[in-house]
């Protein structure tokens, strides 16, 4: 579909991308016109870096909440949004075992869309423009929040005075197992819960209302 | 150091227990006096289970929240907490890879309570009495909250229209990044929360608290 694609930005997301093109063939040389121009730059860089591209091409983006209507001017556009976390210094394998959200405005948008996702190896889904900004929300609570988690328990755990490194298995289990709720609250135990917040705020405070919140949406 | 070992409680615990010590020859036959009893009931029948225990064998609980005291009036007791969440129908080997917290109130206490959790195949780890709790508290968050947490995600994604399995992807590698804090919040994009937060409360105004708690516990 395209076989002339130029990245700008080269932060984690932006370097993983163009090794991933780069792999397939699929970049823009210097002296090339690209066909398709893909911003992987921070959100709100978005709407000025689009403003500076010459009409022509195809413009993307990858970001997660951002609405297409950011890449005006250009009206043959759309949007990829690798649902996953990327690290510094990672490479094109990150997408591998992906998907890959994909957002456009007609059905020409979303061919290529797909075709993007594809050729980054994410697996393509469709998401609506007007359910951008909820599907983000999901993503960021099923990873930043997973970071928090882990954070706060193993504050915790440090806090009794037992190593944390037993926290992986036990959250690996939990994911493997298919995400079954076990443990006090599953057996309606709240004397437990309340023996819980306790503990809590006397060894760390600051953690009851994140421990609160929590136990209230657990309640079945 | 034992050889004739009785599990009392057959759920999901108890049926692991007696499955990795009938594997290694130590469970008590009917006709045996036991040398050590192990109580794999719910916590609130710990204490009056260990009251119908004739006075002889040590006598051990698996809670992770519940005193030694309520193993009176044995004095030789001691508890080993799997720091892991067990299925229906599992067997033994859920028990490798995990790590045991071992809390006893003598040095004899504790060197039966790390042959059983060794027994067992678990890493042991000393936990005090008086922090019982707040280490539970801990491994709580860590299992029961993560399914609260994947359960959430996976409502705000569905409620956006698209399949929900690309989060095991994302949460997979989040953990595998070492929980790398990545999204909105690291990035200080306050804009992208308050998105997040109209689109939760207009689709799923049961999640805001649990977002706004989450969310201000990660800001660095």
């Amino acid at each position: 579909m395209f076989t002339r694609v130029q990245v700008v930005g080269h932060g984690r997301l932006g370097s993983a991308v163009n090794a991933r093109l780069a792999e397939r063939g699929l970049l823009a040389t210097a002296s090339d016109s690209p066909e398709l121009v893909i911003l992987c730059v921070p959100d709100r860089a978005i709407h000025d870096v689009a403003q500076g591209i010459g009409r022509g091409p195809w413009v993307a983006h990858m970001s997660g909440a951002v609405p297409l209507s950011a890449l005006s001017p250009h009206t043959q556009r759309f949007g990829v949004h690798p649902l996953q976390t990327f690290k510094v210094g990672g490479g094109a394998e990150q997408f591998d075992g992906a998907s890959g959200a994909v957002t456009g405005e007609s059905e020409a948008a979303h061919e290529r869309g797909r075709w993007l996702a594809a050729s980054l190896n994410l697996q393509p889904f469709d998401l609506a423009e007007d359910k951008r900004v909820l599907y983000h929300a999901g993503a960021t609570m099923a990873s930043n929040f997973l970071v928090t988690l882990y954070r706060a328990s193993r504050q915790l755990v440090e806090a009794a005075g037992v190593p944390a490194n037993g926290l992986l298995p036990l959250m690996q289990r939990t994911i493997d197992n298919g995400f079954e709720l076990t443990g006090p609250i599953a057996r309606g135990d709240w004397a437990t819960v309340d023996a819980h917040l306790s503990a809590i705020c006397e060894a760390a405070p600051e953690l009851e209302q994140l421990y609160r919140a929590m136990a209230r949406a657990t309640r079945p």
